[in-house]
């Protein structure tokens, strides 16, 4: 498939149309972005480990039963995923408290929840992507009901999936944000990424952080921190 | 039965201990907070009417199969209600876009929904009473699934049944907050109060408001907005 005009550029990735209608290439960027953009800097090597990653991932999770964009990885930094039109809601499953979850509700971060959580954030820069809920989801139009079931019920499966997967790897998986989009004939398939940037991954062992909090909130070296996450998924340096 | 120590001073309410165990009485003030209480004032009668609308309304959701506190009516300002543990969510439920609603989505005051609403504000007024979903009510111990899913389908009922109410009266229900308890005995009924402090109405002919935002918006005579809801309920001056 032949790459034609870039279409779209994100904060972490480009995407660009092909000669299939069907058919974009996403083109991962080592930029670094945080606080709704107020933040910007560089990851060297974020755009190739997430892109990698990401796949790797989500190739796991298509062989699980969870329906995902992936088509084939291109090179190190791109990949051809199916054309989706992005359902407008950020997707988070917690399995403790962390973040945007700790400072609205004054948990320290690391609290054990009774249950796992999903939100769903409203997409909007603007308004700064504000928590919502189901009723209100549907109620402005962003998502049907059967959407919002199918979305919830794929998060929690992924969220098992990913929790069990990264547990084996010395890593336990606190929150991670998912996007959902529907592809030309109506299906609702996984989108996005699923990395160190859309993931909060701590080590089982020392609690560190091995994601972009670091960047986040200067803790040093996000680099390695990727890096680590890359070579225990199996990947060499 | 005796009214005994005054056991808790809210916003609008005293609540007073009675010589038995399972009965408060309620004393609704004239006394007018906005904006979590940094905006205070008074709203002369307020207490009365809203004393004497609220129970009229809970005595109407009774007949219609709602448990409620009330049991009976002192005078213009006190009512004898079951005592309960408050389950700390406000539930709100909209039928049109206003206030924080349309400040979080950054949709039009009045902008009609596809459906009615149902938020959690989980109740904590150094955190600001923040939106919460129903998984992290649960997360967090602030209610049970069984607790959640009672509360909703109870507050969905009311709404149907107010908003039919209202209109047959010129007003327009446009949302309004609920506080659930729980009795001695386990059972969940509607607590805290109906009035023009805790929903929004708005006469249908006119759009005026009748309701709280009269003071909260300054929009002048908040006395003569609650005294005309009053009147329509079949009050006298």
């Amino acid at each position: 498939m032949e790459q034609l005009d870039m279409i779209y550029e994100g904060k972490a990735k480009k995407v660009y149309a092909t000669d299939d209608a069907n058919v974009v290439i996403v083109d991962y960027k080592d930029d670094a972005t945080a606080f709704n953009g107020l933040k910007k800097g560089t990851i060297v090597g974020k755009g190739a480990i997430n892109n990698r990653m990401s796949n790797f991932l989500m190739k796991k999770l298509e062989e699980a039963g969870i329906p995902t964009h992936l088509i084939s990885e291109i090179d190190t930094n791109k990949t051809y995923v199916k054309k989706v039109d992005i359902i407008p809601l950020e997707v988070i499953i917690r399995n403790k408290a962390a973040g945007s979850f700790s400072k609205r509700l004054g948990i320290q971060e690391g609290t054990p929840l009774k249950c796992s959580t999903l939100e769903f954030s409203y997409k909007d820069d603007e308004l700064g992507d504000p928590l919502i809920n189901d009723y209100m989801a549907i109620a402005i139009g962003a998502a049907t009901k059967e959407e919002i079931d199918t979305i919830s019920k794929y998060a929690f499966q992924i969220n098992d999936y990913l929790k069990a997967f990264f547990k084996e790897i010395g890593i336990e998986l606190i929150d991670f944000k998912l996007e959902f989009g529907k592809t030309s004939d109506g299906t609702i398939v996984l989108a996005d990424e699923i990395s160190p940037d859309t993931c909060r991954y701590w080590d089982i062992e020392t609690g560190e952080h091995l994601d972009k909090d670091r960047f986040r909130r200067d803790l040093g070296d996000p680099e390695g921190a990727y890096k680590e996450v890359f070579k225990r998924l199996g990947f060499g340096e």
